[in-house]
């Protein structure tokens, strides 16, 4: 299962946690954009070139310290197609470096639909006879709005393909709550309900070391639902937005993880890869920037938690 | 207001249907396929340039008679950063025949990424000062999952750019209501508190016609919500799925509108994509019979609600 093979990771980084990659333009370094803009001009394919090469050079100075990567679409999707290929050259580069790939693209629809989406993001697609990747990240978020439906066609392709899924459950932004904390009748809060699903749904793929392949998206802004949805549904391994900028510590997000320092992998992202800008580095150093940065953010998980065992 | 010039298309028109742009290669005629597969290769460029020669044909045939297309992002994806540049021809090509353009995208996010969702699927990208269009459409289906905080950022693009959003309330596959369908402490069901939020949200994008910039998706499979969401989200426009292959006949979309035969727009995709493998049509034929089942659907739906008047 592909979470297992994170989990592993994790294990032998010593580091829970993931560097999430969702490069606007504004942290970029001076230097790379200009080539790429004289290259490709100022438009679309000089922008999502300049994402490319900074995401490759932030994975270069990471992939030995850090067990995964997280791409988020929208910042790619901004810059139309070749945004997009952006992200497969991304992603592409990653798995070239030894990193999980989780992809962030909150996905959901019906069954028919979701078919289409595990395949363009975890799996293969088929043209008449020939196989073609078209993403082939090892991770993929989405939403569970729809039940069943939309999740069952993504856990066929994660069984062929060890890929794994997380589920939005409870989520970073202020403004979660308005639905995911309502309380239905039998007295359960929305998100509970969606974490209980989470680990009815994981029970098709069973895992190696207590988490099965079907994850949890849960808040490191809500400390309190972490700690609770770390007993409510101990078999689902979470990825946890919100640390650094958005305003979540490690005292924050210790209540995901377990006895043996598992159960979750938090992520950063702009605490990373705007490092160089907010610690005075030089625009050429902005990957020995990210590696400080992701080595402070590394220990002060670790030393909060403890050894990572499996 | 995007929905406005929407609506004006439907009554200009008398037809509320929309048809959904979902292509697989099996709905595809061979000789388009044949075209592309010798000039690209058996891969993911060649599958991508049939599904926008195929849509081009499709889109040739309708557009006088059907307002709207929907493309839905996942069978794009599925082809990679070649897929996705198909999406964008489409779009721009059913912008150039007068066609309204709803991407079907379901996207979530937070809100600083939703900012990045909304300039990628409706607005414009800021190049450092050059603005580029990355997909350009009219209005986004997206998920309220994450509250407020992932639907504001779209408000403003949808002002700006004369766009519109349709959110999930009900949707149309056999599991919606798993989740959907249960009960909060105060009676009142997730949809239809999702659809209260959509009544809300709306109240920042007024339209000219009784309805708002701010649509929910209400599939055709569940008239008994349709008919009680129709009465409890009065200035909501509804985009119905489910018509056709899913089961929703005509019957079933009625209680989706409103007196004016305002209120909703029907989609159907596999009916009018493969129409011509269902009706023994010679595939060179494929568009011909695509516009005969379209104007079956506008008939069987506009002699059920009356005609549409503003």
């Amino acid at each position: 299962m592909a979470l297992d093979r994170m989990i592993e990771a994790i294990a032998q980084k010593q580091n829970p946690t993931v560097a999430g990659l969702d490069p606007k333009l504004d942290y970029i370094p001076a230097f790379i954009k200009e080539r790429c803009f004289e290259e490709y001009g100022k438009n679309l394919q000089g922008a999502a070139q300049a994402l490319l090469l900074f995401n490759c050079g932030l994975i270069d100075a990471l992939c030995d310290i850090v067990p995964a990567v997280k791409p988020q679409c929208a910042y790619y999707e901004m810059y139309g197609w070749a945004g997009v290929k952006a992200l497969h050259d991304t992603i592409a580069y990653a798995h070239d470096k030894g990193m999980f790939v989780i992809t962030d693209g909150k996905r959901n629809d019906i069954g028919a639909t979701m078919t289409a989406y595990a395949a363009a993001h975890l799996g293969d697609t088929d043209v008449e006879g020939v196989t073609a990747t078209a993403f082939g990240s090892d991770a993929l978020t989405v939403n569970g709005y729809l039940g069943s439906d939309g999740i069952r066609p993504l856990l066929s392709v994660c069984k062929e393909k060890d890929a794994g899924i997380f589920v939005l459950v409870k989520t970073s932004n202020p403004s979660s709550g308005e639905l995911q904390d309502r309380i239905l009748q039998d007295g359960s809060s929305i998100y509970a309900t969606m974490g209980n699903m989470c680990e009815e749904w994981g029970k098709e793929l069973p895992g190696r070391y207590g988490y099965t392949g079907v994850g949890a998206v849960v808040g490191a802004t809500y400390p309190a639902q972490l700690g609770e949805m770390r007993k409510a549904a101990p078999h689902t391994f979470f990825l946890v937005p919100g640390y650094g900028a958005q305003g979540g510590a490690a005292d924050d997000v210790a209540p995901a993880f377990d006895q043996k320092g598992l159960g979750a992998i938090v992520n950063a992202s702009r605490g990373i890869m705007c490092a160089w800008q907010k610690h005075g580095f030089d625009e050429k150093d902005f990957g020995q920037a990210a590696r400080e940065e992701a080595l402070r953010m590394r220990d002060a998980i670790v030393s909060r938690i403890g050894p990572i065992t499996l």
